[in-house]
């Protein structure tokens, strides 16, 4: 029994709502970096800045959206919703690691210590769980070697670990941003200026994206409908040969 | 169908760890403070202290306990569960109400300004969303109003609100915890100095503990099993004079 806001006609709205959410994220990431920040450059000391916008870009706006490829294109064949998914967290993954070069780069030009706070640890437990993720859901939903049980298996936790990353990563640049808050603006932080609020609203921002995300991915009547024909095709000629049918455990 | 670690009988393994890692965290947060920042007490600088002891006992370890009630007794009375579940957030509110009014004490007998920083506004956030979610949870389930129909309805609602508050209180405790190690430690955080290593460790079996309960809520076999007699208790003489029924929308 699915309450009026979950019905299937509102998945477009929301799904909308996320993408406001998503951008307005970017946007103003961009705005807080170019207004209160100096802009973005490599070779510079405003190479850092790559680093925040990158992480938005990628581990929040990308990977947001990655999840929510299976619920937005439920009509589509099931295998282009798979490759469209798995190529958006490629992108996704390529953009974060741009971002973690550059403030890795930046902290050896400066002398800084690396890895010592929570935000560094935090970040890094993301990218190491995003990519075994990765590969793992490669192995089992890409890769044509997995039996139609092994995969039905396997999807539930794919699918927790998926938007516990995605639940991570969002902590974690809430994290980052009130590290460079306090670093940069100190005891000023307290008089409310405006780069303050700016950055308060920004992480407002990141947590109704995330709560958006998780709130499409969560409700039952949005999720892909089983199709007999998909299951059908799914059984590939290895779980054919094993015995192996849709039904079994 | 469901993986082996989400069957019927991993449920009290997975309630166990999430008891050990709450625990751990409250006990971990007890030694930090007191350990490095001279222990607690109510009229003295230690006032301070109170606010992050009390937030992650009642806001973390209580408010994820109230979660798991629904799923750790599943065969117990429905009524009695929902009363279990209800008290255990009065106490979680309570004790973090004693945190909140230690936090703004102090601040007032120091002179420092109220609610400029993300941590602070992502908490009034919760404090207000816990408080509506509390007051519409005992209207729709406690109070004998609501009917059958309407219940189901609004039930997924409450479900993910209350988890996305509980996850908004985990990222607010992590901002809380990164703002008092920036201000008491500076420059020191980055030498790896032990306080530094304790709280990133304390801040990453907070983000396990969440991790832990949202599995526990997620898992479809783990949901309370619906009954019968508790559908036809649950329809009280007023849903009856309406007409209402359990089957319909």
């Amino acid at each position: 029994m699915e309450s009026a806001s979950s019905a299937p006609g509102a998945l477009p709205c929301y799904v909308a709502l996320s993408q406001l959410l998503g951008l307005s994220v970017v946007a103003m990431t961009g705005a807080w970096l170019g207004v209160y920040r100096g802009g973005i450059a490599w070779e510079s000391a405003l190479q850092f800045n790559v680093h925040p916008l990158c992480m938005v870009i990628g581990l929040i706006f990308l990977q947001g959206d990655a999840l929510l490829v299976h619920r937005v294109f439920r009509k589509e064949p099931k295998r282009t919703t798979k490759i469209v998914h798995g190529l958006l967290h490629v992108f996704a993954f390529v953009i974060a690691l741009v971002g973690l070069v550059a403030v890795f780069d930046y902290h050896k030009k400066k002398g800084y210590p690396d890895l010592y706070s929570l935000h560094s640890w935090c970040g890094l437990l993301v990218f190491i769980l995003y990519l075994v993720q990765w590969l793992v859901g490669f192995g089992f939903f890409l890769f044509p070697g997995a039996s139609f049980s092994l995969r039905s298996r396997y999807r539930p936790q794919h699918v927790f670990l998926g938007a516990a990353i995605f639940l991570l990563s969002v902590g974690t640049a809430l994290l980052g941003l009130k590290e460079a808050l306090l670093f940069q603006l100190g005891t000023r932080y307290g008089a409310f200026v405006p780069e303050g609020v700016l950055a308060n609203a920004l992480g407002l921002l990141l947590a109704g994206f995330a709560a958006v995300v998780l709130y499409i991915l969560t409700r039952a009547a949005w999720q892909r409908p089983a199709r007999a024909e998909e299951q059908a095709l799914s059984m590939d000629f290895k779980t054919l040969t094993e015995g192996d049918s849709p039904g079994s455990q």
